[in-house]
């Protein structure tokens, strides 16, 4: 579908002489690292210019061997997807769960040409990918298996959907038909980051983030996320999905001066659950907020 | 490598059977519902059981049609890497122009089975996926490409060592051969979050993140990710990778109580840039910083 969008790149040779048109004076400067250098702050290092004659290179969104995204959909089991999603916790971690949680059922259901992809390659985000506490794996698991059978204008809401729900819920919302734990403690993210995520549950929980218990959890929390997400995905296919929704309006009000059309500018952020969780307090010198 | 990973779910009897043995009281509380909400806050949402049973579900690292991870890996042009990264950048984003540097560059070199991976998939990283300004899409990108030529344990001390020169270096440090503008400000992220690396661009050239000039610096910012981890997936190829990137004292500091050991245990972050960026200034119920 989106095969074909190629770029040729040969050597520095034209934009140096474009540049020399510009009356840069790129040579005499210190060549292209001059150029960034001479923007930057009197700290910056000289960027050192690579001697390597770049040879052509392809950019393609389908390689051969690989069928054109989206994939066909059929309407997946939610429970059965749930469960995968709990097991492959416990294999792979939380983006492995949630993403072969997906792809399980889309090979089971659709088949071919699912059986493809070595799911094994998602387990990277694990801890908010190798324990950086970013991105919970969950939603980075569910995001990256939602660009398979749909394109980008139908996955995108989806994700939003799921990743608004996430911020604002009591999670999880799903009980594993047997988990390692008969309970599990419902929290509320106020986030998607890993991070942020886990220590409001042990907050509320009291346990430790190196508890068996905390593990658990984030298996539940896989769970209820591939619920969620399959449960919308059946809406889609049945034409029937409706996106609810809308960035709170405490962020829109920050975002009416840092985001776009405001005065600053400065916040490459379109969707968000509350900024205060980080922001706060504000700096004594920030106006009044909206 | 790892197929074979199997676990069977029947239904939810034998659960229910083993929990009553317990004496929960399971089915006058309200059944598995009950449970859950029985450690929660009073306002927790009463979780509904599902009705359908589930059926029989497989999870495994490798389906049937594709190979098992780790693929073979040779060593690639990280220059040509770069560029390609920066031309994806254009055809579909950070994340898919990271992921699709270094596929692109396993494809020309190793070949089958690279060329069965559509690409196009990691276009959801995009703006910190789907706009969210979670994590920077050059690094899920870069994280991703990483698990297909190499295993958990080789791949994640090339992420952490990449995720730790991202937080701490003016970035970004390499210039494409061909760039949309001829010069780009560099500035230090303190963060692996897309939100928090493109304010500190923002902040420190000026430019609006809306603005074209910031497009391009994400671009070339995802060439610099790619560049630099390609230059040490070589390096790992020939024996000669060695991990530099170690926690930050201020960041081990504040693990002494709320990571693994400590007093706290509540935050689930092993690797990390900085903690003052959000957590600026502490309550004043925090004990003084070690």
């Amino acid at each position: 579908m989106e095969k074909g969008v190629t770029m040729e790149i040969t050597d520095r040779r034209e934009f140096l002489k474009k540049a020399g048109v510009l009356g840069l004076g790129l040579l005499a400067t210190g060549g292209i690292a001059g150029i960034a250098a001479s923007c930057g702050k009197a700290e910056q290092a000289i960027q050192p210019i690579a001697t390597v004659t770049a040879p052509p290179v392809t950019v393609t969104a389908t390689p051969a061997a690989a069928a054109a995204l989206p994939w066909p959909y059929k309407k997946l089991d939610a429970v059965a997807a749930a469960e995968a999603a709990y097991a492959g916790y416990s294999a792979g971690g939380c983006m492995y769960g949630a993403f072969e949680g997906i792809m399980s059922q889309l090979r089971a259901t659709v088949g071919s040409p699912y059986d493809t992809i070595p799911t094994a390659f998602s387990k990277y985000g694990g801890g908010g990918i190798s324990g950086w506490g970013t991105i919970c794996g969950a939603l980075n698991g569910i995001a990256a298996a939602l660009y398979f059978p749909f394109a980008q204008s139908v996955a995108n809401p989806i994700i939003n959907e799921v990743y608004g729900w996430y911020g604002v819920t009591l999670l999880p919302d799903y009980t594993p038909a047997k988990p390692k734990f008969a309970t599990c403690k419902q929290s509320v993210a106020d986030s998607q980051l890993c991070h942020q995520s886990v220590t409001k549950w042990c907050l509320a929980s009291g346990f430790k983030t190196t508890s068996a218990e905390r593990g658990d959890r984030c298996a539940w929390l896989t769970a209820a996320v591939v619920k969620k997400t399959v449960d919308l995905m059946n809406l889609q296919a049945d034409g029937a999905f409706k996106a609810t929704f809308a960035v709170p309006a405490s962020v829109t009000g920050c975002l009416s001066c840092h985001g776009k059309g405001g005065a600053l500018e400065n916040v490459h952020i379109t969707n968000q659950t509350d900024c205060k969780e980080c922001h706060t307090p504000l700096p004594s010198s920030h106006p009044p907020v909206k």
